[in-house]
């Protein structure tokens, strides 16, 4: 039996405490997104998710997707097409998209929380829609006026779905060495040929048809990633009048055998002279297709999140229930055999751990968030600036520190069933192999790293990393200048320190020896994450306190806000230091060894 | 296709120069095993693991165990059979058990270093002969003579096997609530009467008899764990004999669905009234069973270590043939379309990091084991006192430490092969879900950490803990006087005085506030794993230095081993402060929540 219960209050906290949304109506899509309408869409989507999408993800994993070879076809487990019905007939695939092609235009940190819980209850489920929403994105931002006009709609309504093609079984990273060939026609159209692997959603049976956005090689074009261009590829071509034409010439190969996300088809895509329009300028495929990666990083961020808040819920109810052993200090349920293991203070340490990262996540997500939608509605230029540079500079540390700590959450509320942990008869194992992928797809979090301190860091002067560092300063000043929380502001202050030293070091190390950066990268991402996690929990403790002070309700609430805040600021930040230290290490150790001595 | 080669050289480096056995040739059983013997016995276990073991271990996990229910039997997966027939005729059940039953009286320490080749391989596999084993080391400490007679040549023969039945559904780590009966009978016996879970190879199809070691309450015993036996119960009766008789009313019941390790039978047993000897004195259970826990422990801290070397082999090739990129210093491969990624500084890491668990893990496990033979071979009082010493401290850190960084290695080479990690093309997605129970059974990691700080630590006056830092204290000292390797003596020292500190802090706290122990416990463990390998490394670093210096051969293998002690001391150990600091922060935060607030 897996639980999940949608974690409404905290949205409410956040949003009406923390970033507070309300003093942001005068920003498009924010008068509607107001408090009351807030927590109606929330808890619609908690309904949603609890009583929808929960029931299908264990089964969705045993049964997985079945190939049929001689169709060409893909069969998703049983209930997921009418769960995607459900999903669609709601208005949840265009929550937060343009309101010109039927959607919602909602602000997008609002979809981050809906996402959450979608991702939390059916991580294989969330997949289909979350890619849709990719390819929208490419469109809406690159696409003529036509291909707008042609595809959006279908796919805000959710009625098409959309799959981004880029892998291929030479190049996973490194697509530069993309073979897939696009021949130019007379028509203005491409022949696409070639073979891409680890589609996901490639092929499936819950929508009419599929958008296939697709890495190509337009013949002549020049060598390596400046010759890639980005190819729109419909399952069925679409006539003039919006219907379905004729079968277009891509199919499913086959599926991949995998470890977790059974439920999602990971399909091998064959072109076989698919007709493909181009999307923006020839060549300048890899700009648009970054348009989608963003956005999908920060997507990928959010499943590591919504992964540690279920598995979170799972391991307390375990804890609450499960008798072993008695209390260090004296029985606690003196009537049973035993005390429940969330006497014990490892077990909470545990818990506590999985805890203060769910909770600064989620805060961190949409304080992030909100940088997004400011970025693109904000009327005031600075602000739009601001919003671009956060988002640029925190994407890639979301992505890997979220995916990171999202499994290692899994694997820790495992470790607290014991083990029956290990077993099927709890939901727990699949969440540990479900989350795996989320270190690794769109950009190995290695990837994210050098993103990081090669193309974000140095942008405009460092003006992102900066701006951030002031902020968090900021908020430690906040902290220190009340005696309660000056132990807090102490050491986020030493965080950010640590992260500035690291970012000296890099500008006197990296321009000698290019390897030092790679050397350094991994933990300077764990450093701006840390100082991340420190201005959002720095900012949480404030508000947590305000609402106290004026004797809002819900005081329990915002009472045990304050025990995370304190677990986070002595036991998880003080892992800074480690980062502190290896960032600063140098490449010299690592490239000692010929490649040959390993 | 799944690769693995014997570490033969480094077992040869850490026997021969930094163990140095030749010089306790004096020691029983130590003559036998001189250089050359072992380098023998090593070189055909290798073999075996590598040629017999390994081309099992996959095809293994997916047929996984069948159980057939009318009949109460358990198929193991193909070729199981047959390589269980060649691994008992090859003597490798019986290498270090005791001559007086067939054994060959080898030392413990040289069967570790097999035990790693053969859990590498098949961590499935190498359970059904590791637990016999622990059945084994229970009747020949607590059994009588006629039981050792009757049951011990045929468990280090390998034709019988032997299982440990402890957890019961209501029960696994409390073992005070086991409810399993034993009434006396006329003749002696008793009848066993309870259902047991999780019991390793509780049946299988690999041997022709099965010892059951099953914990029971006789009638009337005392309440808690101060009333639990211990019984043999064979799955069919031994005549006098020594044939096999009556078929014993103990069946298994089903097998457990889990994760990983699915070809070893994880079994239901029942109980019906089946015919039980007890071993050792009636309601002192618990003292014979934790014979076997902890030979078990140290085991599975083995496993920890086996599945990270695995895990790394074949995560360097994959970085060695694997193109994608340039290196940041110009290209490394100019004729072909881009770099193998072990050019990547970060991809280095995640090799170097995996590389220093295993080399470090390997010589504290052979240190630990040697420290076991001596404790039962010495000649001298002193040495076998500190050899039991050492090996009750450091038996669950080293379990603990082990499994977890075990598991994380196993996660950090998925994660250098990227996508590929996460399909079933490439055996690593096995090896993270084989390698997950290694933290979970024979005690979780968090009950290891229990019995460090709250029995462990505090034995004979805490004596074990004083030599132990006596010890690191003069490997560090020896490394300052070096000047090249003076940085990581200082680290040493350091990591030292942080246990030393911890230690102090649980006196001056833990009497006052029992959570303050459990609350510290789990980081103090860590900082324990930290200085054991400091002082291994150290120990390593010095003999190789001296290799060098004496120009011994195999150069190049000793400036490795430089090479990877830099990243030990430069980027591992450093991980100790923020332990530090959690191993004094307290129990307060932790036990500050309601357990209805979680």
């Amino acid at each position: 039996m897996t639980i999940y219960k949608a974690p409404l209050a905290d949205f409410s906290f956040l949003f009406d405490r923390v970033l507070r949304l309300d003093a942001l109506s005068n920003v498009p899509g924010f008068a509607e997104a107001s408090g009351d309408t807030r927590g109606a869409i929330l808890e619609e989507a908690g309904k949603l998710s609890e009583g929808v999408l929960l029931p299908l993800n264990e089964s969705g994993d045993r049964e997985g997707c079945r190939y049929d070879a001689k169709t060409h076809s893909v069969t998703t487990p049983k209930g997921f097409k009418e769960a995607y019905r459900q999903f669609t007939e709601g208005g949840w695939s265009g929550l937060a998209s343009d309101p010109d092609y039927g959607g919602q235009g909602l602000p997008a940190v609002l979809a981050l929380a809906v996402n959450e819980m979608v991702v939390a209850t059916n991580w294989s489920f969330a997949m289909y829609p979350g890619l849709s929403h990719g390819a929208y994105s490419a469109i809406h931002t690159h696409g003529s006026e036509e291909q707008k006009a042609t595809y959006l709609p279908k796919l805000v309504a959710g009625e098409w779905s959309g799959t981004m093609n880029l892998t291929e079984p030479q190049c996973g990273t490194d697509l530069g060495l993309i073979r897939t060939k696009a021949e130019p026609q007379k028509d203005g159209s491409y022949r696409i040929t070639g073979t891409k692997i680890w589609i996901s959603g490639g092929e499936q049976d819950l929508t009419a048809n599929a958008i296939h956005l697709v890495l190509a090689r337009i013949s002549g074009a020049p060598e390596g990633i400046k010759g890639i261009s980005l190819f729109i590829v419909p399952k069925f071509l679409v006539n003039a009048d919006g219907t379905l034409g004729a079968r277009n010439g891509v199919f499913c190969g086959g599926l991949e055998e995998k470890m977790g996300i059974h439920a999602n088809a990971t399909c091998v895509m064959n072109y076989e002279g698919a007709t493909g329009y181009l999307i923006g300028e020839p060549h300048k495929g890899m700009r648009a297709m970054f348009t989608m990666m963003n956005e999908a990083r920060l997507g990928v961020g959010l499943q590591g999140l919504a992964i540690s808040e279920i598995a979170y819920q799972n391991a307390v109810a375990f804890a609450r229930e499960r008798l072993q052993g008695r209390s260090l200090t004296g029985p606690k349920n003196e009537g049973g055999p035993a005390d429940p293991i969330i006497v014990h203070p490892d077990v909470r340490r545990m818990l506590m751990d999985v805890r203060a990262f769910n909770e600064g996540a989620r805060a961190l997500l949409l304080w992030t968030g909100l940088w997004g939608d400011l970025e693109y509605r904000s009327s005031d230029a600075k602000t739009r600036e601001k919003g671009g540079d956060y988002m640029a500079l925190l994407t890639p540390v979301l992505k890997a520190y979220f995916t990171d700590q999202g499994f290692q959450s899994a694997v820790t509320c495992q470790q607290v069933l014991g083990g029956s942990g290990f077993t099927k008869h709890f939901p727990i194992e699949q969440f540990v192999r479900d989350a795996r992928i989320g270190m690794i797809y769109e950009g190995a979090n290695g990837i994210q790293a050098l993103d990081l301190v090669g193309r974000k860091l140095a942008q405009n002067g460092g003006r992102a990393l900066f701006a951030f560092l002031a902020d968090a300063g900021e908020v430690a000043d906040a902290l220190v200048a009340r005696p309660e929380f000056k132990a807090y502001g102490d050491r986020l202050h030493e965080t950010r320190k640590f992260l500035e030293d690291a970012t000296k070091w890099l500008m006197e190390n990296a321009l000698a020896n290019p390897d030092h950066a790679g050397a350094s990268s991994y933990d300077y991402l764990y450093l701006t994450a840390y100082v991340a996690l420190g201005l959002v929990w720095g900012r949480m403790v404030l508000a947590a306190r305000k609402a106290l002070d004026e004797g809002a309700g819900e005081k329990a609430f915002f009472e045990a806000k304050l025990v995370t805040a304190r677990h986070f600021f002595e036991r998880v930040l003080p892992a800074a230091q480690v980062h502190a230290v290896r960032a600063k290490a140098g490449a010299d150790g690592l490239m000692a060894l010929a490649a040959e001595a390993f």
